[in-house]
């Protein structure tokens, strides 16, 4: 087992398998950088200190307030770079000598702010968990063909608002809208009351491609730079009378909270499983060979506005039914072309029983079932005050790691 | 009438009354321009010879490859530049001698590149068009109630991919999707047999907004930079398929074309004109006074692999039933921000008769009625080496301006 010379505590989802990119800022700075254990490793400082110095980096690289640019260099930089990282953080590394004096290069991770870590030029949403798509099928359409005639044979996705998307630990206004009351032909204005959370991961794209060109499912994973969590707040009500025929819009793009760490994918290499089988006569271009899954643990936690926390519900990526290189080269059958920085999101991940399912909607069955909380008051959907933190833990014998917060709070928004 | 000393050819899109904006590209250099007549107006010399010594313009705000920076400055700052420029050109002003001299600040407009003149960070596209929503629902849902429950009540939209926005000019590749064949159930790859235009205009926003915060329908005209022409490639089948739930995605997203002309919404001014009367309740947020509509008319020209072109449809910008005020309050009502540069688009205009539809889909009504070129052939939709060229014409009096072309053509993209 690997060990490095920071002290990494138990269940700490910052250890030395995951050396994840993020950007934080200081009081002094704003800078690029990893995080071990509590510990944030600035490095704009790291190339000033030399330690890329094998390697062709563009000066300030780093010292960046997004990682477009540094994702563009490629994964045969990017790769590198990062066991280079790795390596200089193990036990007898080359930074050991340098935390020890106490270097700026080293920084408390809670004395920072960590920022989006990129500039998002399109965001696309998928709907990819068969769970999911079968339980919002049953609920508001027919519970005998819950599946619509075209989702075993594509990764649905439509586009989503990428300006909306922000760090975990932005605050999220209430939403208004129109909303269509029960029995009414006439819509009303006011704010959401079916306030509710998606919980999503989503990658990030690592390499551009020309309008008009394809990416082949079998150089899909060249494409994906890594992953983070990801949570498609959504006002059902409004969703509900906006949506048909051309899909959510201002339901949805009110605000998306993303984690501010980017797990690289090839951290996440250890934790490939197979995905679930696929029925039916998937077509060639989008048969996918090999363990395309990663076995992702993912926990969402309620929290009152006491701050009284409760998880109500543990999923897992790799129920997805539709894996990522399917969704990606899906995207670009067409042409499409994708810029680095690019974010592509799951949909919401519910897993097979009730206590799995991905959001507020499926949790309630509706709002039928309210989830009690602790301090004894009952939810259907999401209350001013409340928040909802994400978390995704995967653990391979001594190997672990995790990504970090997806935390967003409801707050109240006057009607003006 | 207002005269410049530039030779305007009859029938010209670029007046002494349009000073829209643009990018070019010549051997040499890219910059922000104008254009007049014939003749390219290089905005970034133009500040070098110091003619607009009496703004407070950042240097080198024109030298730039797309115009967001100075979209960004503000109406203060843009409208009254737009006016310096126009007042220059004219008989007798600043730059005649300059022009008469043959400085290079005037360019041949035929010997340069016009770049896409923005960084689009997000595009929305509408559906705002009574006329186009009612022949779809009729065609593909129920003649007796074609019309969606919603579409009186909100201005329908949803997010479309910035990624492949191209300038006018650029070729689009026949694009590959999945199909269902008529009578099956199981879909089939391939390319296209329904590709389709749609002849929209897409405004630009020139102010940001914050998440959370509302834009009032009093002030959303304060938004609005510009007018482009929007062309809205669509694969019908592709689209049939793949719609439902989420709406389009791979259908439109392989390529969509705007002119390179932002013409600004003051150029715009004489032209404004009443909208369509609305029904019903329309909801206090979304009401709009004055007239918030504007006269242009729009010209679509089929052309066929040998060059030959046939106008195929005329309409006009002012059948929009929803404004672009109501499509930008309520595209920012719950919140969603708003970035400069960020694209918005009318969805299909179609006029009220059969000759001013705006589609393919619409003008052979589902390929029943196939469109007879002047080759003697016929189209339902369009073929390889087709091309589509979209005008747009405005006249008040003696006060006249046009956007230029927004012009595509279809080549073949072989199954790989």
């Amino acid at each position: 087992m690997l060990k490095s010379f920071i002290p990494i505590p138990k269940n700490s989802d910052f250890t030395i398998y995951n050396i994840p990119f993020g950007v934080f800022k200081s009081k002094s700075k704003t800078s690029i950088c990893t995080r071990i254990g509590d510990v944030i490793l600035d490095l704009d400082l790291c190339q000033k200190s030399n330690l890329f110095k094998d390697f062709n980096l563009p000066d300030g690289i780093f010292n960046k307030s997004v990682l477009n640019e540094y994702i563009r260099l490629g994964k045969e930089i990017t790769v590198p770079i990062r066991l280079k990282i790795q390596e200089a953080l193990l036990l007898g590394g080359e930074l050991e000598a340098v935390y020890k004096s106490g270097s700026e290069i080293f920084i408390a991770a809670n004395s920072v702010e960590m920022l989006l870590p990129l500039s998002i030029g399109d965001y696309t949403d998928f709907y990819s968990s068969r769970e999911h798509a079968t339980n919002v099928g049953i609920m508001f359409r027919d519970p005998e063909n819950a599946l619509l005639p075209n989702w075993l044979h594509l990764p649905v996705g439509y586009h989503g608002r990428a300006s909306s998307i922000v760090v975990s630990g932005t605050e999220i206004k209430r939403p208004h809208g129109q909303i269509l009351p029960l029995g009414s032909d006439k819509p009303v204005f006011g704010l959401t009351n079916q306030l509710d959370f998606e919980l999503e991961m989503a990658f990030v794209i690592g390499k551009d491609t020309n309008l008009g060109d394809q990416v082949h499912i079998k150089e899909a994973e060249d494409y994906i730079f890594g992953l983070m969590l990801f949570n498609d707040w959504s006002a059902r009500d409004i969703q509900r009378w906006e949506y048909i025929p051309l899909g959510p819009f201002l339901a949805k793009n009110f605000g998306s909270t993303v984690s501010p760490w980017i797990v690289t994918l090839e951290a996440l290499e250890p934790f490939r499983v197979e995905g679930p089988k696929q029925e039916g006569d998937v077509l060639p271009y989008l048969k996918s060979e090999g363990n395309k899954s990663y076995d992702i643990n993912l926990n969402v936690e309620f929290i009152n506005a006491n701050g009284d926390g409760m998880t109500i519900s543990k999923s897992n990526f790799k129920y997805m039914y539709w894996n990522m290189c399917q969704q990606l080269t899906h995207h670009t059958v067409n042409g499409c072309n994708l810029n680095v920085g690019d974010v592509m999101a799951s949909g919401t991940i519910s897993g097979p029983t009730p206590d799995s399912y991905g959001s507020m909607l499926e949790l309630t069955w509706k709002g039928t079932k309210p989830i009690h909380l602790s301090d004894g008051s009952e939810r259907k959907f999401i209350l001013d005050g409340d928040a909802i933190r994400l978390n995704a833990h995967c653990q391979s014998g001594e190997i672990s790691l995790g990504f970090g917060d997806c935390y967003g709070k409801i707050i109240s928004h006057l009607i003006p």
